[in-house]
């Protein structure tokens, strides 16, 4: 999942081997993550063609409307994109350690908690890449959101939201966590104090030892070199790469 | 379904009788009506308490976050909210008439066009409510929509999407489809033109006498006369009630 992103002009890589799902991705895109997360928590076998999403390849439009990544590739020639819809659809194909609730009001309230979580993406999303500085009602939605989360977690007991072992809420929700920390340097050290979100903050500790988890993570110091990159406008795709 | 619309200091009404659902909708909320849709395709026993969105009464908020409609109360006393994820639980929960294809590819097919069909939903609903006339941009994004869905139709081989009666695709795109003619209104004569869009308008004819969609059918008087009564700031939810 670390190979080199390509870019306009690259050719397009033959078909994996073995009738493998291939997963058009990027290593630094949170909603790939989520895929990885379950083809990884799946154990299922795939291929990973990282695309350079400031420059793609034409190539990629003919895969995934839109060019959109993440986007998966079965052996039928379909491809899939939405993390969510990739998300339940290996879960509904691949019944090996099964990521939602079997019990459909479970699985519609994780759904909904899934939703909810997009108030905190695309709030951090616009104060990392656009403002820089979290405004008074930045702060409000992302406390509470997190205070929802914390609230859930309590009430479910634990360890996980999904019980004793992540399900598909905690890794769909995962990739914003593991980059939380970013959040600090937009001058808000108060909103990830430990004390106010106890059990998420133990939670986030539970899930960066999970063996899915520590397949795709990072340490911050790549996200935050990421993210330098990003709002100089040059993002640095293959970091990973060019730092080794 | 045509019950007066509750408003800022109404009443709540009593719990529905015998443990059935109850469904918080608006009788011009096209999301609301994805859910009569599936509860009346599965042919579900539930209670209406209709919601007037314009000063909404205090205790929708208690069941459901943000007040959102359409909210679906179970007799555990739990309250599902956003129509896809009502209308998934529903599917899953009541085994009659299964909308969504068995086959998982299948499956998350449909789901990805239910997707595609949001820009057509946004044009629309932009063209309707802010702006009144059709731009070039929104002419293509509705025609790509359009084209996209005649196309896949035709694949298909009908007469719906879900093969010999409707199915989720069919259902969760209709409302739109049911107030299509409105676009008219909008200085666009040739948008909704029946010989580029011929399988779609056919489908639309055979949706039109399904059972199901009879029961939430309004003609197209009824929805211009509540989008004019939108459009002047007094939108009339109880414009059927008022008209008999």
């Amino acid at each position: 999942m670390n190979g080199p992103h390509l870019s306009k002009g690259a050719r397009q890589p033959p078909p994996p081997r073995g009738g493998k799902l291939r997963l058009y991705s990027n290593r630094f895109c949170p909603y790939a993550q989520r895929v990885h997360l379950v083809l990884d928590a799946k154990k299922i076998p795939y291929d990973v063609v990282n695309i350079n999403l400031s420059s793609k390849p034409d190539w990629i439009y003919d895969k995934s409307p839109y060019g959109k990544i993440p986007a998966l590739e079965l052996d039928t020639g379909d491809v899939l994109y939405e993390s969510l819809i990739i998300a339940d659809y290996l879960d509904e194909r691949y019944h090996q350690h099964l990521l939602h609730a079997k019990d459909p009001l479970q699985k519609a309230k994780d759904k909904l908690l899934i939703e909810q979580f997009n108030r905190i993406i695309n709030t951090m999303y616009r104060v990392m890449m656009n403002i820089g500085r979290i405004s008074l009602d930045d702060d409000e939605t992302i406390s509470n959101g997190l205070n929802t989360f914390e609230r859930e977690l309590a009430e479910r007991g634990g360890p996980f939201f999904a019980g004793n072992k992540p399900g598909m809420l905690d890794y769909m929700i995962w990739p914003w966590c593991e980059r939380a920390d970013i959040l600090k340097l937009f001058g808000n050290q108060h909103l990830l104090k430990r004390d106010k979100y106890k059990k998420l903050m133990e939670w986030r500790n539970r899930m960066s030892d999970d063996p899915t988890v520590k397949r795709s993570l990072l340490d911050s110091d790549f996200h935050v070199k990421y993210l330098q990159s990003h709002r100089a406008g040059m993002p640095d795709y293959d970091l990973i790469l060019n730092s080794k």
